[in-house]
């Protein structure tokens, strides 16, 4: 017997006869000898149609937008927009009602599930778990929406997109759970993208730092709070498939993991910008005058290159951002171009960040090398590198893409027999 | 200065467009001088879609349904269906912000709206005020939701359909409010139907008494329990169209009305049907005899007409039920034919009941006899009467529903010049 928390996305409750499916697996469970809490999202393109009618309302008028008031907004949709998750809440507790099971919804404000009050994007502080235990003892299955919160004083809040996995890790961690299924519309974590690799392969487990490469660099099947979270509270997770039966892909500690590849994945990242500026001066100083001004403005900056000096006294800054803030990033540093004192100023939005990732390239050598050798010989220029621990990201011109994703898929022993 | 709690209906609030129509009418009250709460129905159409769901999620297996069962899918029916309000809540909050109006939504569980646990059918016990009237003194326009409450054990009920206008009727009363203006589809309360009568005219004012007697033979613009409870309270309704800028009607004491006409409205109810038992036994204990497993039955008999016994021994009971109730009534006295000893049951669906009202008939005399003659000189038979203190009804039959409807109207000077 284990205590699972099952926690299905939105495309899992897309409407009553997905509520009726997701709750039949719930009983399945149930009839196994486990003990279930379910975590619900909204129903598929709820959210987004809540969101839509409060932006028809419109804005505040002008001169009253202060902080006070942009909160009392913010405050109200949160009010609209977290029905979504109230009504499948509803609808799943009748559900397994209708299937003989005890169950009932719990809101967040009944539990409580405390957040704070950053409004439409609240972090959780807390879930009280004494009514749910009590309702788990007498085999009760209570139904929770994912998603939202409720402040200490009293008002609704809602943890920003992609936070129902949160909430589900949330109350997996604060109820002891063996186990947080995620169920959603893919059947795993795979080893590359299916839609570009035919031979990528379905993992069977991955450790939650490789998950969390994966997900920066773009493979979006969990949520990166999420993920961070479970790490943290040591909650193992499972990505499973609402329309299949085969087991998933198990999200866990490094140490679960016996034989350890020296990658485990290949992924891309097609939403960057490169910047380059030419002839910077070559002193101390100079990448915070260029960086600083850009993160300021919150722009993110992801790889950053800097050429060996040829002539002792400029240098080229290569650096990436994200495509959406390109225009605002080449435009604050337009503005500083006397005072940063660049040549030119080159931007290029055809670039790819293509990234092995694994936890085995702590223990084994050579996996750059080979990363190279492999690009190199599909004539591939590479335009920067960056590394970390356990991920080798280059970025490469973007119509390279498939070509260098599926080469290294190769190189690195991960296509499927 | 006023204070005015003045609720919108499901058309008033059906998109952002009407919700942002109806933010413009709480703002000119607020220019105005008054203080003003508001309560909002659902969106026009969400509470069908909610309640579809619902029904769609399926029923208890066969052998579970007993008391407890039951309660619990009722309970789950409310967490879903009271969204509704809560999204309409929302949207209006922010509606009003955006006109510049301080404002926030207060939800059921916040304030809270106490009821008793009769899910699905809920009635408010009582409404906290503390909040809502600080809410006021600071220049708020505090949004609450209508149709629906919490249980002192926590859990979300509604009030049952047209519950909203019962809200804000006893959130008028909580308030002491000046007012409680609802708008909604019609712009008052009309003489009598003026899809039947061309002449109808809208009354400037009716009394509570009226109004309940005009809901209860056919006349629906305002939930009968919401004029009940106005009366009881003597809170003052105003009933008012969202889509133009005329005063309505109000609903107000009797002694408000300085003069009396006859006969304030002429009402038609297309929902009876009539059963005629003949020859039964002209003794005591026989209406009861025949009554009695109606009312067992859950069937409301109307009028009753026992004519006087012409041989002595044995007279016709003639009596209406409401049209989806007939062929139940019909079972179950065709089931005691024997017992009750009557020699036929004729049944006629083809009736209508056409009322005249008003408080006047109090002090007027000749009111019935006005009323007998204008159906005779139209060749209209009557077949069965019934009277109250400010309200005669005639069971005619279904085909002469306008002509009787329109000769009453002239006949009680009701008609427009």
């Amino acid at each position: 017997m284990a205590r699972i928390v099952m926690k299905f996305g939105g495309t899992s409750v897309a409407d009553t006869g997905h509520i009726r499916a997701a709750a039949d697996r719930v009983k399945r469970a149930r009839d196994a000898g486990d003990e279930v809490a379910v975590v619900v999202s909204a129903m598929a393109g709820a959210t987004n149609q809540l969101a839509a009618w409060v932006g028809e309302i419109g804005v505040l008028p002008a001169g009253s937008y202060d902080d006070i008031a942009a909160d009392a907004a913010d405050r109200e949709s949160d009010v609209v927009v977290a029905t979504g998750e109230q009504v499948t809440c509803g609808l799943m507790a009748r559900a397994l009602q209708a299937l003989g099971l005890k169950s009932r919804s719990w809101l967040a404000w009944q539990l409580p599930i405390v957040s704070d009050d950053a409004h439409g994007k609240a972090r959780i502080e807390s879930i009280e778990a004494k009514d749910l235990l009590a309702a788990l003892a007498h085999g009760e299955v209570p139904v929770v929406p994912g998603f939202q919160g409720v402040t200490r004083g009293g008002r609704l809040t809602t943890l920003g997109r992609g936070g129902s996995d949160t909430s589900a890790v949330a109350l997996a961690a604060t109820l002891r759970a063996d186990r947080c299924d995620i169920y959603t519309d893919v059947d795993g974590v795979y080893t590359s993208d299916p839609r570009i690799v035919a031979k990528a392969r379905k993992l069977d487990k991955i450790t939650y730092e490789e998950m969390l490469e994966m997900a920066s660099v773009g493979a979006k099947v969990l949520q990166t709070r999420s993920v961070e979270l479970a790490m943290k509270q040591g909650v193992r997770l499972q990505v499973r498939s609402s329309f299949s039966d085969g087991p998933g892909t198990l999200v866990v500690d490094e140490d679960e993991i016996v034989e350890k590849a020296m990658v485990s994945g290949v992924a891309y990242s097609r939403d960057e910008a490169k910047i380059t500026l030419s002839r910077v001066a070559d002193r101390p100083g100079v990448a915070a005058a260029v960086f600083g001004p850009l993160a300021d403005a919150n722009v993110n900056v992801d790889v950053i290159v800097q050429n060996v000096s040829a002539d002792g006294r400029t240098t080229d800054l290569t650096f990436t951002v994200v495509k959406a803030d390109l225009d605002r990033a080449v435009a604050i540093l337009e503005a500083r171009r006397k005072e940063l004192g660049f040549a030119g100023l080159i931007q290029d939005r055809n670039v790819v960040k293509v990234s092995v990732i694994g936890v085995g390239m702590r223990s084994h050598a050579g996996v750059a090398q080979r990363m190279f050798k492999a690009l190199a010989e599909k004539g591939i220029n590479i335009q920067a590198i960056t590394t970390s621990e356990i991920k080798i990201s280059v970025l490469i011109a973007e119509e390279y893409t498939e070509l260098a994703v599926r080469a290294l898929h190769s190189a690195y022993g991960l296509d499927a027999d």
